[in-house]
């Protein structure tokens, strides 16, 4: 294995590991635990759920691999703040967005060549990119798996 | 830049994020601050930051850098669970450990060439290293970025 192809794969790999833990709490929680706030006063575990799966679902154009699936997702767990709106998804929802998101991403990594992580994503121009090359894939990937253990550390509170 | 560069440089980038994060929200709670808990029966903040400053200081034999620097941080703020023992550092000796600790490290970062990464940690022996070659710096880095991470959206919560 070259040297480029063992960054990207830890880096995939603590992706994975951090997807896996999150399927693991939030999957093992209740109907009456995800609609738990995380301390009196704070987000639900629903509203973490939602706003991972929301910014996860919009990783998939930002790496250039697909539309979103639930850009709606967006208004219930990104702009607004929790207990604002009535209308969110639903648990069930929420479940089947996180696993629809979360496999297309993982696919969508597989196909990618080590060399694609370096290119930029597609939030940065042409021009801002070749003043920034930093602006890439890769850094979507290793900030985003860090926006996820952020949260896991607050969403592991509603667990009795 | 090569490639190797770009990798180890964004994944570096991450991390020194992440630490003034943490400098920021934990240098600006109150001494009332840092002793309430992050959720009611939960951990105090001044443990997390004591936690975090503990496997921070473990990195440096981890990364070969030096021996560590305060090793009896351990029993208060990794061993132990919050709230067992009276006798833990206190909130200004945290504060000097946490600052000793990542100005070390990233000195040491700035030492290491990009192929550094690649080499074995010191907790893995060379025939283990052999037969699984991530287990390496370069996962000590990403997997401590996220673990700092995850304690920096708990230590949100014991801010008003």
């Amino acid at each position: 294995m070259g040297t480029d192809e063992s960054y990207a794969a830890l880096a995939l790999k603590v992706w994975k590991a951090q997807i896996e833990r999150a399927d693991k709490l939030f999957g093992g929680l209740s109907s009456a635990e995800v609609l738990r706030e995380i301390a009196p006063g704070r987000n639900r575990a629903l509203y973490l759920w939602g706003h991972l799966t929301a910014i996860h679902d919009a990783m998939l154009p930002l790496l250039g691999l697909r539309e979103r699936f639930h850009p709606e997702f967006d208004a219930a767990f990104v702009s607004n703040p929790d207990k604002s709106r009535a209308d969110i998804p639903s648990h069930e929802q929420v479940r089947q967005a996180w696993n629809t998101v979360n496999d297309e991403l993982w696919e969508g990594f597989a196909k990618m060549s080590w060399s694609d992580w370096l290119q930029r994503h597609s939030a940065v121009s042409e021009e801002d990119f070749a003043k920034d090359t930093s602006r890439n894939r890769f850094a979507v990937l290793l900030s985003r798996t860090n926006h996820l253990s952020y949260h896991l550390g607050q969403a592991v509170l509603a667990r009795k």
